[in-house]
């Protein structure tokens, strides 16, 4: 169950396959959601409220576009239910906690995983961003909580450590390799 | 699990009886608050991040002094276990959901009991404040989901709908019964 940040419409979860948007001032259904094919376990609003993500007994998470009801992305990969779905503040990550024990990233703009994170022994149950984005907290079974550093290196740091580490300039198919697109010219500082 | 508005302060149920502090940058544990006499459910800061809101299966929610570790108020009334807590967005309510098919609405600052929403047919799940404050929903097992009105009428109101019911002043009686400690004076517009 989840409010969208305008507080004017509550997503629920709760009695089968279905997610379903409700209009909160006039109390009533304001579209269902189809296309998971198990229960749904969490729902969440991105900040900006038009995606909708999703989390199943049937093994994917979901992206929705709230304003045409139909899935935008389906995230597949965890290998149990999906017990938990949380975007980044920012709202380009969800995270999503699983059965299969591991938390995945998750770039909310292409559908493309992220991140695998391991660790955990038991079934992951919830998520949870902190404020700034920069670390996912997640709890499990195996009565641990995790805290994940969430920040992914910059482009400009990557090129950094690669350059750092071969100790010279990139050859012309490293860069096409490494950087497609990149104008010609010196990589390395 | 949740986080502090600050991102600073985890705090989380997932062991045993107590509540745990973790210090978010240092992944070290800050502080256990034990006092619940069974398994913690539910756990939420305030807005302002000085009070914790915890929810049990001993059929309590407690309100915890955050800086201390000690329970600043136990707020007793559910004959079920306690599923889950939110604060309002001003801080000032605390709403909570049981097993005993209902929820209830408490002061913060007092401890006291507000109201107590019935209505569910079976155990109520998650509950949670519209961003407004305004609405609670609450998610139930009987596979319904409830939006109360949370406003309830100011002093003034109530006062005014006294007089107009009554058609005339209140008696010194009915002030001494229905005012206690307000100065003499006419009530009524």
């Amino acid at each position: 169950m989840a409010f969208s940040r305008d507080g004017r419409t509550l997503a629920t979860a709760i009695s089968d396959n279905t997610v379903r948007l409700w209009e909160v001032t006039k109390g009533r259904s304001r579209a269902t959601f189809n296309g998971h094919t198990n229960a749904v376990n969490a729902v969440a609003f991105s900040p900006d409220g038009h995606t909708l993500a999703t989390g199943s007994d049937d093994q994917n998470a979901r992206l929705w576009d709230v304003r045409t009801g139909r899935t935008r992305i389906t995230l597949t990969g965890h290998t149990g239910p999906v017990h938990s779905v949380s975007f980044s503040p920012d709202g380009r990550t969800l995270a999503t906690g699983s059965n299969d024990q591991t938390v995945r990233l998750w770039d909310v703009r292409t559908g493309q995983a992220r991140a695998t994170l391991a660790g955990h022994t038991g079934p992951v149950w919830p998520v949870a961003f902190s404020p700034d984005g920069r670390t996912l907290a997640s709890a499990s079974d195996d009565r641990t909580v995790w805290l994940w550093d969430t920040s992914l290196p910059e482009p400009g740091a990557a090129i950094r450590a690669v350059c750092q580490n071969v100790g010279r300039d990139l050859t012309q198919d490293e860069r096409a390799a490494f950087l497609p697109g990149l104008s010609a010219g010196q990589v390395c500082p």
